[in-house]
């Protein structure tokens, strides 16, 4: 059975990544998830991200934020996908660890998300494993019907409600 | 045998969308190419990226500059995995297509990689391939290590020549 | 008569959204307004866009955050005119959805207004119908005499008041 | 007949303008062009924006770099659309001129197109007129078609020579 | 008596320029302060832009936020110095309003302050005034010898308490 | 005869220091122009801020690119107004020297004009002596009856050519 | 021994610049910290940053918020190390300190942290008082693994708790 | 004797860190210099990183582009100062660089210099070796000097040229 491996560089980033392990509980999806810091404990990192393939980690999903390095370094050492999660913080609205994810030199992508995409990240996680996992594909699509019907839901409220109403309501 | 769809907004994308093309050449990976644009012709947008999946298209790389909606939009129609490339233009250096792209909203993710970086973008959909193909998979691996020659030739390179006649030759 | 559609990719556009549909009530313009997101239930968008004609609208306004690509889409599927309104969101200030809204390449223009600017897309639409209803223009001017006195009874305020007290009573 | 106006700051834009007239031509749509600057000659343009409608001007196209005050002002005299043209000039990419003409306070919208974004202001003066006029209708569908049938001639090409042959014959 | 204009778009910018009345006030320098909105009430504004001189202003001091037309149109009218003043609101962090008051094209120039910089301008109107006036000048000299010296009583404060105890006072 | 002194903080900033020069010899006024790098020579720095009262200046214009702290530092030791010109550099388009020389803390204003505006900083130095010189005043007035009828030789030109000749002749 | 000077522009500065001054007491280095304002007390900084070196200091912690100019004219006047930390404000997220303080012209290097990073500001003077001091660079090491098992407590609680219980604990 | 460690993760950055080597060799400052990538080998990155210590660096600088982790994990793993500097690409001006340099998380500063300012990086590093060598010291004061005096040759040559045939003659 194909594992997620969902790792963060500091437990200020839990509530976002949180929303990831969510999305793969929801698709039936194993998952590990840990606090590593690749500054703070690069060995201990660096053994964590070695041996990951062996541990049947097919993606691995890395959040951080400022001087993101932990996605990047992930990529470096892994030789499957590794989704970023660029995390905002107290100033620079995750621009930072944007840049310091996305922007990746050539030969080593990491593929990136929204900021505080912690939901995403746990959905683009299960699209990669649907490329060979038609149970996972199914719920993927069962998951875009379920979406398309809470935004009618929400459709038809405004239309009976007025928008007027609808605002007091929320 | 899965296959990758390349897609691009516009010619003038050829030159970074080509690298990706050069990338999946490398690793053996069948993909089909075209120029789609989801603003001219919304139709045949439309039936390219809910087709994909019946002509067992994996991934999907799309490249776009601006007000770069391709990506998200194939990734509203297809199930598995959107690699979103951000293509610089005559202004802004790219940010317009980065924010166009990477930040989708919860439900709906694209895999965005670097400005221009279509070379990352055929090597994370590889990467993605080689979650269920060992074949990719090694031979992501024997990429990595020519990758890590190549620097080393270069820090030989150095060592050998000083810094000063490395730049004249340069 | 003639119409607008006012559409917006997400309830929490609401606030912003229902500035506009103030704005037409105001000039006695008739709307209909409705949640649809392009991402979540792209049939649905298209059919809303391709039909909008039939239905008489003559303005599309569309608001969306993020990489808000439900006005371009309009715009790429309905052959009049598109106001785009960026919306802010937690992160960016609303930048993301201006560069997704005002970027469109050549050949799809998006009128794009001020970020969170639901009542100016308003106050824009009553003045495209003008240029063609006499009646819409006459009241527009009057909303022009209209600000301008507001403003007018403020610096009257002020210089009767001095600027301490008039601060304090804010 | 109705006309459109197209002014600008200063000759530098006129590169960027004349595609909008170009696009004004292609439509068959009437219009006068000059070169107002709002600050060098405020008197003059204070004659241009309050005479604009008894000249039969249903729309104003506003082009300006830098503090682009044109478009604004143009929109606070005139009661009937301006689109504003926001022009990159040696430092910022234009992001000055795109924030003096986006964002206005409520009450004054700018319909503000992409940076050097000419054509489609032009192309968005033509689908304001189109709401009143079914000829202008026409013939922006036709150019939609237009559109599309080029990007498919490209697509076509990049088909039959595959993209190494294509970039070079760019 | 040389006097001072001080000049706001909206009563919000109320509470950053009344601290450049309190700095005239502090340096004895006549001014009159209203609100005038150059979009709102554009006859108005260029009455009050043109007028200034006959009434004796030397300096105007205007502060206005988002698309701020204010200062630099008051600086295309008004032939002697204008202060411009970007205020900040709810996006962008005022600069929106830096690039509309600062990014002047030659021949115009507004003296553009710091973001939400009121008492700024007031200490600069000083500063001009004071080229011609011996007295304004004394008063500044005293003012910088003042803030040297509240600065000097906190080094000290801090050198009494440490910083420990000095942050518990704050 | 009041004098303004002209300062850089590189000769590399000349072309851009040396249009403010160009605009004081057109109004008639005298100037000394240097260049002293404040961090290069605090001390010449310093005596030479100091100094420039008694050295009849009544007005600074310093200009200066990167961490730009030169206008700053004069307005910190000069007791009457300094005009900083941010100066583009290799990279960032000049907002690092915006950001340094406009961003003053309160009580130590820099009347910060556009990026690259030297002539700007020129014009605003007469404008300042212009408060008590009525010779300056006058010759300003005509300089913006000279602009006026510069642009209005090109609206003429505009009008007799065509907007495809005239940029044809650019 | 070898001391550090912590120098910060104003009082508000403090709770940034306490963290560094902690860092220091736990590596048992000595300091002093006071408030000095480059523009408000020139004279006096000027002495300051002269008299360092005869004052034993080693390094020179310099922090400061908007057009941020303390480092790097500490960097001007003292020959050895100056960190500088950018510190945030109403505005701009740092953004205006960090160009101020990072973009020294060559010749005048300031050692920037990252923007409110008043402990890492600690950290490197204490680094580089290590490079001569082995009992500091002991406790460098020590204060690496003190890190590193901070980290290993958070990651042996998640595992522990699972993340749903540990963000109710947050 | 102590050494520095000059180390980029590409041969495209030698002409930036080829100035850090040259202020080395002018201040006789022992140095060794080579290219490691730490994505596309980390294990011999972290094998140079755990070394340099036993190696007798006391300061490591490290240039990159784009997602710059290089400087900051040899921070994680080097106990003694690193210089990071951000090094300018195609794209961005180099703000990806200083992102993922400069904003470190706290626990692990990067020592960060200008945009591409290899030169300040070699002279940081002799300032940190200064800390305990007065030889370096005494060469820093002379470098001082001799920096002096070159801006006051050109002030010269300005005062005796005049402006235009200084700008002429550049």
């Amino acid at each position: 059975m194909p594992k997620v491996g969902i790792v963060m560089g500091s437990d200020s980033d839990l509530k976002v990544m949180g929303k990831a392990a969510d999305m793969l509980d929801k698709f039936g999806i194993e998952y590990e998830m840990t606090i590593i810091s690749a500054h703070r404990m690069p060995d201990i990192f660096f053994d964590y991200a070695k041996s990951a393939e062996s541990k049947d980690y097919k993606v691995i999903i890395a959040g951080a934020g400022m001087a993101a390095h932990l996605p990047g370094m992930c990529a470096a050492l892994f030789p499957m996908p590794v989704i970023g999660v660029p995390i905002s913080g107290k100033n620079l609205d995750g621009m930072d660890a944007v840049y310091s994810i996305m922007q990746m030199p050539p030969g080593i992508p990491v593929a990136t998300v929204a900021i505080d995409g912690g939901a995403n990240a746990g959905i683009l996680a299960a699209k990669i494993l649907a490329t060979s996992n038609p149970e996972i594909l199914d719920k993927l699509k069962a998951y875009s019907e379920e979406m398309k019907e809470t935004v009618q839901g929400k459709a038809e409220k405004l239309d009976k409600l007025g928008y007027k109403e609808y605002i007091k309501q929320m």
